[in-house]
Formats: C-alpha cells, structure tokens, sequence
C-alpha cells in the first residue's frame, strides 16, 4: 500500500524549489486575486477521487488552482488587518512537526512537545522583559488565548461555577476599541453581554482610566461582580495602547483579573525604547503576544503567558485515568491549562525562528517597520489632501482624504483593485479611515514608497 | 536583513532526506526515549541567541536534542492512545500552508482556505454517508469541536443567555464513558458540573438508553432544562458506539441537541460494512470526526459537521467594522461559526492526503487496521493467561491479564520499558485494562505480531 519513499523525496525537493522560487521573487504574483465567490469550488471535483493520484498532478494542480486563489499573506506589498507573515526558517519547521506529528497532550505523550513551547516561551519572555513568574502556553490564535484568560478569571472570581454553573452578574471591563474576540469570548464563557462594559477613549483611542474607574464603582454599587479587565497594547483600529500601569492599580485595588491583549504589538516590546508603552503588564494576570503576527512565524502560534498557573489548573484541570502517567507529579501536563488535549508541536517552528533570526535580526526587522511606519506617516502629513488620523506608536498607519467617507470608500476599492497591494479600512467615530499595517518579513522600504505613490495617483485620479 | 534564498533552499533539501529516511527505516528509533522531565529543558540553553544562527546548526541540534526528547506518534509502534500519523503526502501540505501563510478570516483574507475547507470536508461527508445539509468547519482538536457544539445547544436552547449571561439548570446528557473534553466544554460554557449527567452503559459500555431517558424525564420532572446529549461513536476506553438511532430519537421528542464525538472511530464510516454502527448519526445536530486520528493526516485537524449552522451563527457571529467585506452577502466568513478568527490552511494538508491516497489508499489502510486488530483480539483469546474485555469494533483491543491490577501495571511497565512499542491503558470497572490501538499509516502486520510476541514473553517472566 504504502507509496515508495523515492516518490516522497523527489516531490519534496519539487516543494522545496517551488517555496525558494515563492519567496525570491514574490511581486510576481497579485497580492489578492480577481475572483469570485465559489470560483474554486467549482474549479475543483465535487468528489474525492477513488484512486490515488501521483504527486506531479496534485502539485501541478496546487500550483494551477490553489494558489491563484490564495490571498497571500506573505506578499510583501500586504499591508491589511495586521501583518502574518512566514519567514523561510519556519517553513522547516513545519516541515519537520509535520513529519513527526508528535503529540503533547501531556508530558510523557511528548517530552520535546513540552519542553521546548516552555523553553521558546521562556525565550520570548525574557526579550519582552516580562519576569519568570509568567508561566507560558501556546494556544492556536489570540481568540482561543483570550477566552482561556477570561475563563481563568471567571474561576479566581467564582469558583463555584465549576460545579454549580455560572450566574449572571460578573462584569468585564474592556475599552470600546477592544477587539472582538473578547466579546465573544464572553459570550462563549456565559458572562452575557450586557454584562461587558465598553470603556470610552481618549482622543487618542486609549481606554480611559477615569471612566474605568467610575464604572467599576458604579456596578460595585449596584450589587454586581466586575471580574476582569481586558486592557489591550495595540488596538486593532489604531494599535493604540490602554494605559496598562493604572489598569493594573485598578485590578489590584478591586481584586480583579487583568488581561493584556497584546496580540500585534506586544513584539515591539523586544525594543527598549518601546518597553516604555508597555510599563504595567508585568503585573498583569495573563497576556498574549501572536508570534504569528509581528515574529515571522506562521499561523497557528498565540503565545499566552500568566502568573496564575494555579487559577488555569483549577479551571481546567481534568484528568481520565487513561490519561495518568507515572510523571504526573513531576512534570507539567499541557493539558491541565486550557481546553485542547491535542497539542502540535508548534513550538518547533518558533525554535526555528528565534534561533535563525536571533534576537539582532528580529529588531532589525522590527525597527525597519517602524521606521518605514514614520515615513509613511510623515508622506501623509506633507500631502495637503490626506490626514493622518491617529497616532503611530508602531508599524500601523491610519489616515483618509480629508473629505467624505465615500471618497475614502473608492480609494481604497482602486488601490485593492490593482491587485499589485492590499490594505483595509477601519471606523472612527464615523469615519471611514485606510490602514496600512507594515511588518511582514518579505516587505521592503521600496514597497512602501511604492504604495504611497499609487495612493497619490490614485487620489490625483477621484 | 533576509537571508539569501540559497541557504534555505539548501536547507530544505537536506530536511526532505531526513524525512524521507525517518519514514524509510522509522524502527531505528525507540518509539519513546528513555529520558527524565527537564532534561531538553537542561539541555538548551537559558536564553535565546542574540545572534542568528546557520541552518547547519538548527538542523544539527534538531537531530541530536528534539528527536530524541520526541514520543514517535508516528512510529510504526506507537499503539497508545488513538493512532495519529502523518502520511508523506500531508508533509507537503503543511510545507506549502506555512510558506503561503494565507489565513481564512473571512472569504476575502483567503478565499482558497474558505473554499478548499468546504470542499475537503464535503468528499469526507459524502465518503461518510452523511447528507449534504451538514455544514463543515475545521477545528484545532476535538475537545474545541465539541465546545462549539455544546455552545450552539445552549445557544438553541436559551438564545437569551447571549445576552442575559448563561443560568444554572441546562443539563447535559453524556454516558460515564464519554471524553473529559465533555465535561471541560461544560465547564468552560458555565453550564456546571452538577449538570453533567453521565448515564450508566451496558455490558458493551454503551450508554444505556434506558437510562438516558429516563434521566431527562427526571430531570423534566424537577424542572431543569435538558438541551443537549452528546453521544460518542468510539469511546476513548473501548471505543464502543453509543446507541445513536436511540439518541437520536430522544433527542428529537425532548427537543435536544445530539452531538456525536466520533472523533478517532468516525473514520470507519467510509467502510460501508462498519456504516450500521453509525446508523443514527444523521440525525445528528453536530459531529466531529478527526482526520488527524485515523485518516492520515497531522495535528490539527479536526472536522465538525453540523446540520444547524443557522444556530452556530447566531451563537458566534459577532463582525466589527474591520472585518466587514464588501462579499459578505454572498461568501461564508468561517470566523461567523466559532471563536477562533485567525484561520490556518489546514485543509491543504487534507486535499493532498484524499487525493494521494483516494478512496481505495485509505479503505485499504482502514480494512488492514481492523483485520489486524482482529488476529490480534484472536491471539488473546487463544492464550487462556489473557482475557479480551471490550468488544472490538474497529482497531482497538482492550485485554489483560486474568489476575490483579498489580501485574496488568507491571506487564504495561515492562512492554513500555523496552521503548520498542508504546502502549497505554485505562480502567475499566475498576480493572486495571491494556489497551492496543491500531491505525498507523506506517504500521504492518509484523509490527502487531511481534508486539503480541512481546507481550507474551513478558508475561512469562512476570
């Protein structure tokens, strides 16, 4: 049954050259392809094949059919939502967790599985200059870590609705730019939305502390439970930064959870001249930063830090007897801290990069970002007809025309259109603003000059 | 900054051989390595470089600290657990989906990953016997598959919980064998432990249909509200199939949601003659079947069905203004069916493993597991020292020795020990039990009989 190995090996080296051919030259293909809803799958058979099928078909139709219709994330002229982007050591690293597919579900399920997310986390702790308190976990997005940490909230608050069920009544406390997976989380958790207190900003999108205050006091007074503030560092609108030292103050003061979403910017926390952004969220309870955002590392790999290993045990901690081991007393079980029991060994891929790049070539990456960020911000400021509508703390700009929404509408649809860039848009206080998030490995300063042209062209041509 | 593409591609090819070679000649390594918990943690060093390092190292260092720290899942003589096992075709799935790194948000950020996951999970669906009505999504693992489930039925059954926070009293309806991931969802949803009915099984520790219904009539009686009864098609003990028509039945007069985790046995359904044992399940609300169990693919890929999107969406949607596309109306947005928003290209692996394998590559695979497992349910019952304690469904013996729980511990011990075979064990009635799951791609029919062989000798010497 099994295929000669042979066949494996000369498709491999065939995957390979294509990958090295992808990254040399990636401006040959559209960042984002014309296409249509179901074009693929009608493309595609409506059923599996009886036979198999020899790998020169499967890679020609890969390359035939697959990847004009991908979206590619690893273009260097893609500058949408925020930056996701593979650089070639991770590709090994896949590779080779592929090809073992070995599983840490707890210790003696994989040793390597276990001990290198703890090791790369520790890693990754130290640059972010976060104390070896903070226990460290993968989880697959941000969405996932997030709930873990409003879960583990939910269980220091009330730990009776382990066994009784939970109640309404326990209040979370985010700013109204948060992202939306904290309101999902909370509704997956039970909390209720009425139950999730949206924060007014400042004018410069940041969760204000007064008024934080004040609804804690208020829902104190009216007999309901605030469990949990969710404080974000790199807001998905702005990438603004609530200020996290008096969100922690207010969580210590009321005995409340704080969680750092730091999922885009917390990277810019390996720059000691940004660490200063982030003063406050060594004293938060749980944080997390997605390597596979702003590290060059591919999806899926949230890294979710706490200083309450414990509370995490207690909420999640359930071990069947097929699942006990001679180590369990002795060595940390994966699964004891969150919902998955299955865990990839996605920590190789990590390994692979921090090694490969090393802490020098990460901030150089880094502070290019940035630094093309400010240019393009001040390209922005020079052109009369554009505003620049929020501030830069690291590699996303937001800006418009100075006109009507509909005006930003259609820049943005032709700048998409080309295919040759791709950028979205977010809403501020009614306004349709353009985003350009920088920070893809591949991207150069020239791709960023480039877009600024053809938004000036463009604008020239409305 | 970025390395010339050279040494990646050099690189690369050398990880292909390694790959190739582990796949030739896999029964050169000890399926799990003699090691103590913190020994790769000692081995590494305490902080990551500041300088990037060659590929010729990282590879060095993975072949002589990762490996050997590695339990081989993939081993031809991995039999504990459920079998998960990559085959060579997933292997450049996964290389491609890193290297590419497109992500599925929505339909526009990657309209190959939206497409391809509905097509692949469609010619499993059809391969599977189910109708086309039943919506497919992918999930890291099983344990957050059956989360969603259990959200959607507390979604259907007390929509105002969205709103108004989750209240005590939904109660869920499992058997005692069901997976600890049941009880975890429930905990993690706020439904309460207490709420977790787990109904008695037969002599086959099949849940007790019986006693299925007449435990919601109780809990009727005393006002609760029953919503959901998760059924499981291959238990992780034995790997019984819970009595699904019946399930389904019930759940269909008392209004319910019917979830069947069918995670490792559901890829039996593709064989038409174990399809009977299924029977039921398409009356189902959700089910999860995970094809990086018995399907040849790697971690994660776990695929959920449901017949209820309308009910998931409702449960999950939540779009800010960021997320909105101008295909909305037209397209599925796979992040409005769970909380995870982020989406890797995990069907790429899938396609490449139904296409390289077909129909025939995986009945076959399929058939040998359980003819194997057969001969070896045979042996046991030819040895009068052993008994056989579970039926034998699909590819997973349940025996022991016909003695004390002491030597069943020692005789498992032993077998492990010599790091040529893994297994792992459970209890049953308070029985200490071996367990031997079958359903590697790279395991043969030598392989199982010299286990048997093994175990044999061991329980001479004992």
């Amino acid at each position: 049954m099994n295929e000669p190995i042979e066949e494996f090996r000369k498709a491999g080296h065939r995957v390979v050259d294509w990958i090295a051919r992808y990254y040399e030259d990636p401006r040959r293909y559209l960042v984002r392809a014309p296409m249509r809803p179901g074009e693929l799958v009608d493309a595609l058979p409506a059923e599996a094949p009886e036979q198999g099928e020899s790998y020169e078909r499967l890679l020609d139709d890969f390359e035939r059919l697959i990847v004009p219709a991908v979206t590619h994330w690893n273009h260097p002229r893609f500058f949408a939502y925020f930056p996701s982007s593979c650089s070639p050591p991770a590709v090994l690293g896949e590779m080779l967790a592929a090809a073992l597919n070995t599983n840490g579900i707890h210790w003696l399920s994989s040793p390597a599985v276990t001990e290198l997310e703890q090791v790369t986390l520790a890693w990754l702790r130290q640059w972010l200059g976060l104390p070896a308190e903070f226990f460290g976990e993968i989880f697959d997005t941000a969405s996932v870590s997030s709930l873990h940490a409003i879960a583990a909230a939910r269980e220091m608050a009330d730990p009776e609705a382990r066994e009784r069920g939970a109640q309404p009544g326990l209040t979370l406390y985010c700013s109204e730019h948060a992202h939306s997976s904290i309101d999902k989380a909370a509704l997956v958790l039970g909390i209720g939305r009425r139950y999730i207190r949206k924060i007014p900003v400042d004018a410069e999108f940041r969760m204000r502390e007064d008024r934080l205050e004040r609804t804690i006091e208020q829902d104190r007074a009216a007999g309901l439970r605030p469990f949990c503030i969710v404080a974000t560092a790199g807001t998905t609108s702005t990438s603004s930064v609530d200020p996290l030292e008096p969100c922690a103050r207010l969580a210590e003061r009321y005995g409340l959870w704080l969680h750092v979403d730091a999922a885009y910017a917390g990277a810019a926390a390996i720059l000691p001249d940004k660490r200063p952004l982030f003063e406050g969220w060594q004293r938060a309870d749980s944080i997390v930063v997605n390597a596979h955002k702003w590290l060059f590392t591919p999806l899926d790999l949230s890294a979710f830090y706490t200083r309450r290993p414990d509370v995490m045990r207690r909420a999640f901690s359930l071990v069947p007897e097929y699942l006990r081991t001679a180590e369990d007393s002795r060595a940390v079980n994966l699964m004891d801290y969150g919902v998955p029991l299955g865990r990839r060994f996605r920590a190789l891929k990590f390994w692979f990069v921090l090694r490969r790049l090393g802490r020098e070539g990460i901030t150089k990456l880094l502070r290019s970002h940035i630094a093309w960020a400010a240019e393009l911000a001040a390209w922005i400021e020079a052109d009369s007809r554009f505003e620049r509508v929020a501030p830069v703390p690291f590699s996303t700009v937001c800006f418009r025309l100075r006109g009507d929404n509909e005006a930003n509408r259609r820049l943005l649809a032709r700048v998409n259109q080309s295919g040759r860039f791709f950028l979205s848009h977010t809403e501020l206080d009614g306004r349709f603003v353009l985003r350009v998030a920088i920070g893809n490995y591949h991207t150069s300063r020239e791709d960023v000059r480039e877009l600024w042209e053809l938004i000036q062209r463009t604008a020239d041509e409305l």
